[in-house]
């Protein structure tokens, strides 16, 4: 694939939004103004009532669908799903994605310049929620003028920013697309990501968070993490069948130096993350991924977290996903059926574990091509009913 | 539970065996002599024909029961299933149970003095594979007398020693009995060793294995690999059981300094592991680990490796087990089946994951002490059945 092809976005430009207001922070602490790196595919209509807001996940960023250069030859990481006649079809729809705040590819985040002080963030960068990052979204969204979305739309961290949309924002949001994605992590998952902070924070070169300070990177904590995370993005039978027992080098019959393929596919993965990766992001991350559950003012009640919400929902899982399994949307579907909203949902058999929300599975992307066409023809009867009520 | 307690061994003092000879290794080197530590629990009968091998697992060694002292608080690894009156019961059985080759219990290994240098073997000291393990163990039983065991039985890696020993030794072999094994590591499975063996050679305190020369030890590494290694240990259903999300320390509603319980737990592991195990014998276990595959050496063929044992076969798995699932307990067991042997299998039902086979489970326990009883009792007939014919 490359820039020119008939079905891409071709060449995107990031854009910025700069937010010089106080933000206020769930923490209790403040930002004094951010920006937001973000990139948009497609056309806003006039009444701009045809957006669709993609919130990433843990290692994701703005730079979703299309390519940054004519040159460029790896497309944005959802390449697969968003383009025109994609099941995100930018003919129809103006998508907007963004990199969230704390993030480390162009907005506020860790390796900023903290204005108060003139020294880089690092370590002292305020801890961010899932619910900051849709505060923060919404004001994205007032900047571009966009009252409603038609959806929003996330896989893992970012179904989690949907779902809190919906709470959050209920008159802003026609649908909610929640992706292999859980109303809460479990404690198995908590354990993985405090596996993965553990050796960033344990590596020398984490410098107590101040590596920049010290020109520094803490490389190996980082490629540890992202091998961790990778193990639990893939099934164990999609390894199975990627890698099985195959050997990369080394002498088996007499034990010494055997290298098997995982091993050398899960260090390239790895060393390639630290090259792209910021370790305070990543510690921030997975922390929101950590506190995000929003039953949890509730009493644990999920059904009542999400009462007041008015989107409809589509909850899609995959057969094999063990970070999110389908028992976790599961979980989310029966709080919506009690809480009586409308919700569909699809277990997508795939054999790619978690990574499957990012490919393109014939049967995922027809449904979520159909519930977005489908989302737009009602937004827009919507509109026109309320429109012709405000003229009688 | 105290060392003066009913159904306990009470103390046990660990005995040494010297091998003097020269022993030859797998991978081609050769050990001038070894040591193994050892534990024996019950009476060998007049014709030595009432021993059971017991084989340890990754992080074990060789006090798997009794206590050590009148003082000492915890008893062995598996004293739930091994002792008077208990599944592997020591008012019938001479139950042997040895730290392997390569350990750092007190058997030869990275620890130990290499006395062609002088110096200590550290990451100098050879690889070390099952079948070597199955060798040394067949020496100390010739030493100690035993031409055959009643059983040799083992958990995880000790059941893959177990496996091994029914095919080097058919003869020597009544009963083989293969406890949440597998009869090789997954792609899943050999990613996570990896991961762990990453943690500790990318310590800067490992020292390309040399850190007890420079005074130091990997701790970091080793508490990571420790961390990883109890993730797998657990089950998803029963860490959410243990666990949940309960917070031990911090401010939730504000994300600041919260500490899951699981993340204590698991920091509480991972800190004990580094007291008592060496960083280079844990490289050098996951790796036998990784390399085990008996079947390698017959096109991948398990049935064609199993063609030649002997042993009637008992083949556990617990139901929650992720790290080798009943799925891997069944590709053995329908190998066997192939091979025409004689096999009993059972899937224990358990929330406690891979770690079920250390626990006092009902159903678990009675079928293995069942198993053993009988076991004897034909090894019994058959030897009195093999003399009266000698005598005709």
């Amino acid at each position: 694939m490359d820039a020119s092809a008939d079905n891409t976005l071709g060449v995107i430009e990031p854009q910025l939004y700069q937010h010089s207001e106080p933000f206020a922070l769930q923490n209790g602490q403040q930002l004094n103004g951010y920006e937001l790196v973000f990139e948009s595919y497609g056309k806003l209509n006039s009444d701009r009532s045809n957006a669709i807001l993609i919130c990433h996940a843990l290692s994701g960023h703005h730079h979703a669908a299309g390519f940054h250069s004519m040159e460029d030859t790896k497309p944005g990481w959802w390449d697969a799903c968003i383009g025109p006649g994609k099941s995100i079809d930018t003919d129809k729809f103006f998508v907007l994605s963004l990199n969230n705040l704390g993030g480390c590819h162009g907005s506020t985040g860790p390796n900023s310049i903290d204005p108060t002080t003139g020294e880089i963030f690092g370590p002292n960068f305020p801890n961010i929620v899932v619910k900051d990052w849709v505060a923060s979204q919404a004001q994205l969204a007032d900047h571009l003028g966009i009252k409603k979305f038609v959806a929003v739309v996330g896989g893992s961290l970012g179904g989690m920013q949907a779902m809190q949309w919906s709470i959050d924002f209920p008159e802003r949001v026609h649908a909610a697309v929640l992706i292999a994605s859980a109303a809460k992590l479990t404690a198995q998952n908590i354990a993985f990501n405090e596996i993965a902070r553990q050796a960033i924070t344990t590596d020398e070169d984490y410098c107590a968070g101040n590596y920049q300070q010290f020109n520094k990177n803490p490389d190996k904590g980082l490629m540890l993490a992202r091998m961790v995370g990778h193990v639990t993005y893939l099934s164990e039978d999609g390894m199975k069948t990627k890698f099985d027992r195959e050997i990369k080098s080394g002498d088996f019959e007499h034990g010494k130096d055997v290298e098997f393929q995982v091993e050398s596919y899960l260090h390239h993965q790895g060393r390639a993350f630290t090259q792209y990766f910021d370790a305070n992001t990543y510690l921030l991350m997975t922390r929101a991924l950590d506190y995000f559950d929003p039953a949890r003012e509730f009493d644990g009640d999920l059904t009542r977290a999400l009462e007041k919400t008015m989107a409809k929902f589509l909850v899609l899982s995959f057969s094999t996903d063990w970070r999110f399994s389908p028992e976790r949307s599961q979980e989310i579907v029966d709080a919506l059926v009690r809480a009586r909203k409308n919700v569909a949902s699809a277990i997508i058999e795939s054999e790619h574990g978690h990574d499957s929300f990012l490919l393109p599975i014939a049967r995922y992307t027809k449904i979520l091509g159909a519930f977005l066409e489908r989302s737009q023809v009602e937004l827009n009867q919507s509109s026109k009913l309320q429109k012709a009520q405000e003229l009688v």
